[in-house]
């Protein structure tokens, strides 16, 4: 088991679940240490059953860990997690930073394992909507070589951080009272609208955000040939992001091939039935740790397209899940750990 | 003018804006007729000062009308817009049970106004979401030939008549109060939720919504070769259809044309400024009568690909004032008559 985990954000959403998934899977680890900025440090953390006071973090702090998990803002990541690396340990970074970096692995369990094991620095967890497309292009790709792709996402305020869900619910009060409300989060009224921006503009006319899906979705696939668009837009959803996803392949896809590849692919989960009105939708999935997919169906503009939607707990697989998963991975590897 | 104007149901959300619309922009008819079924038959409407009782609608109702202008159910359309015919008036209908019928004219008046002209029989007003496709397509297949639209939809709940906006207004209002609410108009809770079925399922895996996207934008553009794929999705938005498309062109259309096209199209606005964060969204565009435009892009998975975002009021060019429009085309054409 690991010797000492230090964690590094436990505070935030997304920290304090995947504290709860290495509490309830038992984790192999034989000490925790608790890392967080100034203004968090003293909190005190409960875990397996002990309080913790959490700690500033510094670029001392990692001495002793064999694995970090950050759960940060990317300036955070950047500046910190280069010591984490040079002490020695392993380490998984939820934030937005590394990703892209050449050195780093980017990774989700189900569909890369290998750079994982392999990595020799940051191993990092993929952007919340970039999971679920890459997870449903996967057995697709490796079955009839996936060409094109067209995504557009409708994300939840969750994956703004804990100001999203204030505004989300407290914009939405005041929308129905008729009072008005000074959002803090989002640059545009999110109650009962939808705004076609996450993250800031790049010159090309996308933003962050999307860009994040093309460069991911390629990186992970490990394939720069694929040809990828997408357009991100926030909707009035607590939790919860659905992708509305079109798929050119080399050979043709049927809807029942494609169904029978993502049902047995690992970590994906098929609602599909049309007769009765069974697709996944945002308010089913929280809580729970896979990627749902319904309304598959042939593309009616392309003979080679295929179209489906997807929908995940973006704060579960789309971040804490993932990194825990990685963390295990490892734990498997290098113990023969088994959950 | 015309003499009679016969108006089918009036005392609906559509019918009331376009009896709105008639008055402020004086519509030319001498005298008008509103018919309604027989539960609303009795009420008073308040038309040009004047206080009219609504008739029942029956088969004799169109006698003597030169124009019928009709918002009802599906089976309202069918089973009594055959009659208005029959009497010799123009039709004009916001249901969506004639528009595909070969001999019925389907008519947006900035796009295929000949259409409205020439038609025999009855004038059908499209559905509120190929509407923003179709008039963002029609300058771009004008200039470089669309072969291939990708299209997902954020609707919202008012396209699914006043009932949806009590299940949004009184769902929400419960999800914040963590208190138990009864949907009527939705199958599945729409507060905080996106659901990806709009209509009926057909035995393609599409529902009737997606097919209307894709049979009533080649009926209106002309074009049956016209490759065209639909998603829809029912949002927690009170008013205001989005629409995110994907199209490619015969020849590249770079955003900078393809800004000048639109930008130059009769009834299009575009609002697409990414260095301050300008684009259409839902709650901005309630009350107006015109297509709005933005995140004008190149389409980063194809080369002759563009995307882009577009935003109407579903209830105005979605339905009333394409109907309002339509019938102002035909009174300008048979009298001279100008707004």
């Amino acid at each position: 088991m690991f010797e000492l985990v230090g964690f590094v954000g436990a505070t935030g959403a997304v920290g304090r679940i995947m504290l709860e998934m290495l509490q309830t899977r038992k984790f192999p680890a034989k000490k925790f240490r608790f890392l967080a900025s100034a203004r968090s440090a003293g909190k005190t953390i409960r875990f397996n059953g002990v309080d913790y006071i959490v700690e500033e973090l510094t670029p001392e702090s990692f001495r002793g860990c064999d694995l970090v998990i950050a759960s940060t803002p990317d300036e955070t990541a950047r500046d910190f997690l280069p010591y984490a690396v040079q002490a020695g340990a392993t380490v998984i970074d939820e934030s937005g930073y590394w990703r892209m970096k050449p050195d780093v692995a980017l990774v989700i369990p189900e569909v890369n394992p290998q750079a994982a094991l392999d990595a020799q620095g940051i191993i990092a967890s993929p952007n919340c909507s970039a999971t679920p497309v890459v997870m449903a292009l996967k057995p697709l790709h490796d079955a009839a070589r996936v060409k094109r792709v067209v995504v557009t996402t409708f994300q939840a305020v969750s994956g703004a951080g804990l100001a999203g869900t204030v505004d989300l619910h407290e914009g939405t009060r005041a929308a129905l009272a008729n009072t008005p409300y000074k959002y803090e989060c989002f640059s545009h009224p999110i109650a009962f609208n939808a705004i076609p921006q996450i993250g800031g503009f790049k010159d090309n006319g996308y933003t962050s955000e999307e860009l994040k899906i093309v460069h991911e979705t390629r990186k992970i696939l490990g394939d720069d040939s694929l040809q990828i668009s997408a357009t991100c837009v926030r909707i009035p959803v607590a939790n919860g992001h659905s992708v509305s996803v079109t798929v050119e392949t080399e050979r043709p896809v049927s809807p029942e091939e494609a169904r029978a590849l993502f049902t047995s692919a690992p970590g994906l989960v098929v609602i599909d039935d049309t007769a009765t009105g069974q697709y996944p939708m945002p308010l089913d999935v929280t809580g729970k740790d896979e990627v749902f997919i319904g309304r598959i169906r042939k593309d009616l503009s392309h003979p080679n397209g295929l179209c489906f939607w997807a929908v995940l707990d973006n704060l579960r697989k789309g971040a804490a899940t993932n990194a825990v998963q990685i963390a295990e991975l490892i734990a498997k590897h290098r113990f023969g750990w088994q959950a």
